[in-house]
């Protein structure tokens, strides 16, 4: 189960060493910050590669006699969707039909259930418009243009300049841009750093945040296979969620849709896959991908588990508690998983050998030019050197946080959101520029439910880790209990705050700096003690890393190009990207797994744990399985190069009809954030047979199924 | 797909170094020979073993609650079947009808079939007892009592004798147990090296050799997935035939036999295997294994691959050719999947580590004794010598051998026959001594059908193979070739020979040395002219290595004994063993494989791969899929210990009643020829549930099912 919302969210929580608590985050903004130092080494492979729009893989696809016309990628690009939370999906039918994962959708559809009504545990379908359930906090971006601002933004740059002040003027003309764009189009505007920052391109997006829920089966057979099951193939899950866009209280009309292909794509077959793949290490230094082995991962693992002990512990109180904490265990177990398997990955001596004799062949080229040794030569160094220097406060930078709570979260981004918003938007911590506040507010202002008992719970384990990791003295520390234990400290700020109420929220970022210093309210006084702490090592990690990184990174990157062309894709960045590749079996474990599966296959797997959860099927599936055509294909497998985020992806074909949905990749493509391997890294997707099989025999939605397969 | 004569066939003509060619080597005299120099070292984990049933685990059945009574004991062991060429089985209705596998019956079922009537293809059913089919050379053996001979062998070893003194006095010794036990009981008598050494038991066991051929679906479906699916698990092989035992042309009343339980065995269950394993080596020194590593399996590797070749490229020839190959191009493929999966194995370190390690506590502590240390201190060293010496004539040792042809072979077993049966007993090669001579000529002189355009391909290439790896001036290779081209050589002695005719064979061996003196058949002279090169090679081998290890071998047996009881069970040598787990499934993959699989997932994998071969159907399969009962169980893995051998071993359940039927182990079984590991090392056998509802509902056979259901 690929990425989403919590994939991005623990991904960078735990890992974004160079992000300490910094309030909400925009996603794309984030992944810039810490994908920057990075470079591209030599021509991608057969099957690899997540390619921009601007840059297909034309060559790559001559050896199967397809060219992407303009228009092809036009329309695909704008068929395509972003789901801001962390996820991918694309538009079904001209009514504005929105086709995605039931994992990308999980947390809207906890959003819209109560306790009484569970749509994640009994799925939902409206069968009229009427019926269709608004999202409290779903935005979906739509990529309307992409434009080359490298020049500019380098523009800034003057010799001399110390890495310092070169990240802040580098900040200071990205933000411009946005904010230019922004008043001048209206359109989401993002500054993306590519190539590690040896380009940085302006991504201009079509906003939608009237978006509503129109069917979701049960979790169950979304899911089925639970955690064993996640990231593994053959697979048998119907993983899938259906939204509308709205504008204007009616339905959009979308002029680029991809047309259901109900057969899917046969084995070998050429397809697709385009959608937002969230970030990948491929071009880290071998002294990044070191640390990130010795001490990112290891560390991630362990504060992860500490994490869902606290929420398996909470889910065990009752069946409203396990509601309540359900989508957050699905994205830590989803984590571990893929972790695991990265850290399994590095463990492998031969992996790292090869990176090692990449970046050795490159240093060589770069060396052999007295003018690139001179321009880009002690950039490796300049990396492994900040990395070393980052060690320094490496506990604090990560045990600085309250991320584990979102109550606390909040109440600190919107401490900051005032603070920030009145300097001039160059000078303002990432997260806080203007072109960013817009979709900042929409979630923060979320009128989605709040869980305080959950809350309360994640709190003081966090509180508690800090106090065991930091010790009684730290800053942080001191800053969050106030002479309190952890425990009396979560209970008193959640049992008192009102952060549950959104206008709560909206009222203090409306009263500014005035209302935030007069609140009494618990969460945000401690929000304020610990503001001043969290930016101090903020500040010293953009310092003494993050600027050097940064420039080291630039070089690097403009090493690259100078090396090598541009004949290669940039690492994932959470943007718009193209992958290619053909449905194909792999070898698995001393045999074959096959190209697809089918509906024999989930019954199969069910009966074969005599039906024990996390293999039990919804009643439907057991009740109606005589009506169901059992040789129908449900999952399928190609080489096409995913990582998380893809989630929600469609897979089309040279027709540029829809033939599946990505949902996850196999076990052997965890190591896929460092390396593709077209031996045995598989995408999984979702066979759009199965999918309308089940919409009209087992949910009794043909008139859905007739959208999508274009019968209305 | 475990075991059965090709699995021993192979892996003994390419595994044993210690025996060249020495004509049709009986199976378990040759599992002795090479299997003597091990030891046990320390007692066996849960569910590991292969128990002697002298020396049950009833220890470690003590934690599911179970005692095997001597009666129930009894029972098993009388209902337990040995296939002599190579497999196991199990007498399951008093009318003598045996199940075994399909791939085990495989042999048989070529030599039955015509190039008319291809019942390895299309499957055989045996409707009224007069169309029950005569094998033309299948031994079954009974173990009928079993007595602990260690004391009468070793009363041979006089103190000061040299090692080969030694070997000579102990083969003599032991031909005498078995010719008088054979004279006073009329059974088959076999004295086995248990625990490398440290005892010999005589097996005395009751011969059938009319055996008829009841039941065998297609190949297609007894082996579906093929090559890709041997060895792994889910799988969905309904890998079953039946035959029935006849005597005084009239099926036995069998007293013992295994009650069928349809419902198979529930996840968790305590079940037990009671089989066959032909041999482990788990107690070889560190010396032995490195050796099996780096020298033994790649070469056998190289040679079985080469092999594989020369019938692939005969089976192209047409549909015919493709019939005759079948059978040894299934166990050629079996064979290098296995020792693929083992040298695998053995590139793991921890594993080699591990095993250091035993070895060098156990020597600490036998040093740690004087006693000890003077007795058995040297052994270890002794091997390892022994080891190294073999090396001077390792390659001759390996190529002096015309095995790739049973044509050529049985010619060489002739021309042996005649000079050895007129020596003294103990002086004759081993597989040649009186008390083997009945179950050697039934096979020597079968009926079954040759291929000789088969024959002279296989024998071409192998003589090309000897001139290759030993050069022209080679002893072997100038009596093999005699001037001719290895492709002229075959060629000649192939199509002129008679030896295709039984009553030649017959007439050859009741004429003895001077008939096989006076023979100008081609092969008949071609084997005379081998023979003493192969003698003499063997003569070094058992000189130099084999007296050597075998010495070694008892004392490192002994040694054993000493430093910790008899508190584990023997290394496997194809006598009858009962081994004890439950079912079980494993982590796989990433995720879990299940306890059992379904005919769902039968249809599943299939149609997974679009029905393209090896996941075809046979026909019926396809059109009568809806008058089945899809959840019904098809196979099922056990944490029980096997390997090779045990191929058709009955799984049976507290009471005694058959739910299973091994045919194989998982891809992380194939190691398990050095150790055993409960984590993911499981047995996969068929459940009865599918056997029957095969038989009534896709090959009309309901009476054979009431019969096996005991409806009659």
């Amino acid at each position: 189960m690929k990425t989403s919302l919590s994939w991005f969210r623990h991904q960078n929580a735990a890992r974004d060493r160079r992000t300490p608590p910094a309030g909400l985050v925009l996603l794309a903004s984030l992944m810039a910050l810490w994908g920057l130092v990075c470079m591209a080494t030599s021509a991608a492979r057969a099957d690899e590669g997540m390619w921009t729009f601007d840059n297909p893989p034309a060559k790559q696809l001559q050896r199967y006699g397809f060219t992407p016309t303009p228009e092809w990628l036009d329309h695909v690009r704008l068929s395509s969707v972003r789901f801001n939370d962390g996820g991918s999906g694309s538009f079904v039918s001209p009514h504005g039909l929105v086709l995605t994962n039931h994992h990308v959708a999980f947390g809207q559809l906890q959003k819209v259930s109560t306790p009484q009504k569970d749509y994640v545990k009994d799925g939902f379908y409206a069968r009229t418009p009427a019926q269709e359930l608004k999202c409290p906090d779903l935005e979906l971006n739509v990529l309307i243009s992409i434009e080359n601002v490298t020049a500019r933004v380098e523009s800034v740059l003057k010799p001399g300049m110390s890495d310092k002040d070169a990240l802040e003027a580098r900040k200071a003309e990205i933000a411009k841009i946005e904010k230019e764009s922004l008043e001048a189009t209206g359109l989401r505007s993002d500054v993306i750093p590519l190539y590690h920052g040896g380009e940085y391109w302006l991504y201009r997006y079509k906003k939608y945040t009237d978006v509503r829920l129109v069917f979701a089966p049960e979790r169950q057979i979304a899911f089925f296979g639970g955690d064993p099951d996640n990231f593994t193939y053959p697979r048998y899950d119907l993983d899938m969620a259906l939204f509308r866009v709205y504008e204007n209280d009616k339905p959009v009309h979308t002029e680029n849709y991809l047309k259901w292909n109900p057969q899917g794509a046969a084995d070998g077959e050429l397809v697709f896959v385009s959608g937002n793949p969230g970030s990948t290490s491929r071009l880290d230094t071998v002294a990044q991908i070191e640390d990130m082995r010795d001490d990112y991962l290891p560390t991630a693992l362990k504060i992860l588990n500490r994490r869902l002990g606290v929420l398996k512990q909470y889910s065990e109180l009752g069946p409203e508690e396990a509601r309540e904490a359900a989508r957050q265990m699905f994205g830590i177990e989803n984590t571990l998983k893929a972790f695991n398997g990265q850290y399994e990955g590095l463990l492998d001596k031969a992996l790292i050998a090869k990176k090692q004799k990449e970046e050795s062949d490159f240093r060589a080229l770069v060396d052999a030019s007295a003018e690139w040794k001179r321009e880009y030569g002690t950039a490796w160094d300049d990396v492994a050197q900040a990395e070393k220097k980052f060690l320094e406060r490496l506990k604090q930078a990560r045990f600085t946080s309250v991320r584990a709570s979102s109550m606390a979260q909040n109440a600190l981004t919107i401490v900051q959101y005032v603070t920030e918003v009145k300097k001039p938007d160059g000078k303002r911590l990432d997260g806080y520029h203007d072109s960013e506040l817009e979709s900042l507010r929409f979630r923060l202002f979320s009128p989605a439910p709040v869980y305080p008992r959950l809350e309360e719970a994640l709190l003081a384990d966090s509180l508690q880790e800090s106090l065991e990791e930091l010790g009684a003295d730290d800053p942080f520390v001191r800053a969050a209990l106030d002479g309190r234990t952890p425990k009396e400290a979560a209970q008193e700020v959640i049992s008192r705050t009102k952060m549950g109420n959104p206008d709560f929220r909206v009222s203090l970022v409306e009263g500014g700096e005035a209302a935030v210093a007069a609140s009494a309210d618990p969460l945000i006084v401690m929000a304020r003690r610990i503001d001043p702490v969290a930016r101090e090592i903020r500040k010293w990690v953009d310092d003494n890393v993050e600027s050097v990184e940064t420039t080291a990174g630039e070089k690097i990157g403009k090493a690259r190009f100078a090396a090598y062309g541009k004949s290669t894709y940039p690492d994932a960045t959470f943007t718009l990207r193209l992958s290619y590749g053909t449905v194909k079996g792999y070898p698995m474990n001393g045999t074959e797994a096959p190209p697809k599966t089918t509906l024999y296959g989930l019954y199969d797997r069910a009966d074969s744990f005599g039906l024990k959860p996390p293999f039990d099927l919804p009643q439907r599936y057991l009740d109606r399985r005589g009506a169901l055509e059992l040789s129908t294909p449900i999952n399928f497998v190609s080489t096409c190069d995913i990582i998380g985020g893809n989630s929600g992806s469609p897979v089309i074909n040279r027709n540029a009809e829809l033939v599946g949905l990505i949902f996850d990749g196999n076990i052997e493509s965890l190591v896929g954030d460092y390396v593709y391997n077209i031996e045995n890294n598989r995408a999984v997707a979702v066979h759009t047979g199965a999918m309308t099989e089940a919409l009209r025999k087992l949910y009794d939605a043909g008139a859905l199924a007739d959208e999508l397969e274009g019968r209305m």
